[in-house]
């Protein structure tokens, strides 16, 4: 079983999914599945944006899904309802006290959390002991230092730039997905393999230009237009040029590009 | 012939390619092979860097590499010969007044020769009137652009500017890659596949390390050191600094990611 799962990781399967991938779903989420059976804790759940992809993968697997906010939580709940899916339980937990006892989960999966995080390393720490030795342990970020595209902007740049510098703020880091590397093997995984995920957009991808560049990523930069000029990171005008050459790059000769970062590590048999 | 030839840019098996590929020579171009009997141009072969790997790859087509520098034709004509190649004639002549007949080629081949044209999209066009109708063109270009790193550091970047502000001055364009897909549209190409090759590099990678992040890409940077700092563009205390921050990304917890764009059209048959 262990073997099967290690399988779905190998490196030349991920490379496959990458063009193939219409969504961000399946360029993140397509190679991993749990085997029936095991238990799995998925860190930081939020709404459930990813609890109901995983879950619906590996039918066979016992979630737990936690989150820090009840309200996250009790929106996830809604969301696995609404999808018939029966193998996840939900708790609502900080990531820092988590109610579990140690190597109570053969996997651990955590996607887009770290960069919310001051401490990642440590939460990643605490996050290993709750694995049996021999487990695995999946990080998925992105990196809005990754972001580029034609025609190029400084507007855009600069508009981008609003959404890492507060996170900062908040004590996060938008350009984590980079240092999955390093985080993980500092926080004692073992075998860590990271393997970047880049979204490519050209308009011969009108899916990805609409459901990527315009909204998932722009959309974003957008949604902190008001944030970032109250803190007085940007004037008004330079954000909405910013905005507007990001949606540019949607046009018939634009080119956007994005890379998420997922690192899968196990827990060593004597850790 | 075709259909084989075109199976051998199959998106899917360009993607197993990356994480593979323990060389840059691998990640770019173990998915080009030529049919037997096909006639292929090499447009700006310099030294020959490519040519051999193209002409060992598909040893039953028959290779015309040009280059507008006749002291670098002779180099690639001696490393052809070194390593006992039979299928390639050269020819010094400039890509911008070629002299061969319209339709006269299967295939066209560029590589890292868009990025010092002031005319990129007119370049693509010549080439193109050389090509049958149904024939394909392959183009490869870099990106600076696409280059981060972790530790990040602000003079590393700069000193990576100034790389890309030399290339501007002398016509060029060093962030070419990612406008690969709106030129090779412009230029009348069709079916136009635009494929990334992104080098991620962390320490479980060591060649990589080594052979990219050392002594491909940091040591081009090291090399335009007195003509920036000649040109004026920037100080030698920042660029000395920048060289050493991009050394650092290469010590154990460190991360280098560069993009390399490939990019495969048709001639359509009725063009």
């Amino acid at each position: 079983m262990s073997e099967a799962y290690v399988h779905g990781y190998d490196p030349r399967e991920n490379e496959r999914l990458r063009d193939q991938a219409g969504t961000l779903v399946e360029l993140l989420h397509s190679d991993t599945a749990y085997p029936a059976g095991s238990a799995v804790l998925e860190a930081g759940c939020g709404v459930g944006a990813q609890t109901v992809t995983l879950a619906r993968r590996s039918p066979g697997a016992r979630f737990t899904s936690v989150d820090v906010s009840a309200d996250s939580v009790a929106e996830a709940k809604r969301r696995t309802d609404a999808a018939g899916l029966t193998n996840v339980r939900f708790q609502q937990a900080d990531i820092f006290a988590l109610p579990f006892a140690p190597e109570s989960f053969d996997h651990v999966f955590v996607c887009f959390v770290l960069e919310h995080l001051s401490r990642p390393v440590e939460a990643l720490g605490i996050l290993k002991r709750l694995l049996r030795p021999g487990g695995t342990m999946t990080v998925i970020e992105g990196d809005h230092g990754s972001a580029y595209f034609h025609p190029d902007s400084a507007a855009a740049h600069r508009a981008i730039e609003c959404q890492v510098e507060l996170q900062r703020v908040a004590g996060g880091n938008a350009s984590i997905g980079r240092q999955l590397y390093p985080l993980m093997v500092e926080a004692g995984l073992e075998a860590v393999h990271v393997s970047p995920r880049m979204v490519y957009v050209d308009s011969s991808k009108p899916e990805l230009v609409d459901g990527f560049t315009r909204k998932t990523f722009t959309a974003m930069i957008e949604g902190v237009r008001e944030s970032a000029i109250e803190a007085g990171i940007i004037d008004p005008e330079t954000f909405d040029a910013g905005v507007r050459d990001l949606y540019r790059t949607a046009e018939a000769d634009g080119v956007f590009c994005y890379t998420f970062f997922k690192g899968v590590g196990e827990k060593g048999k004597r850790a």
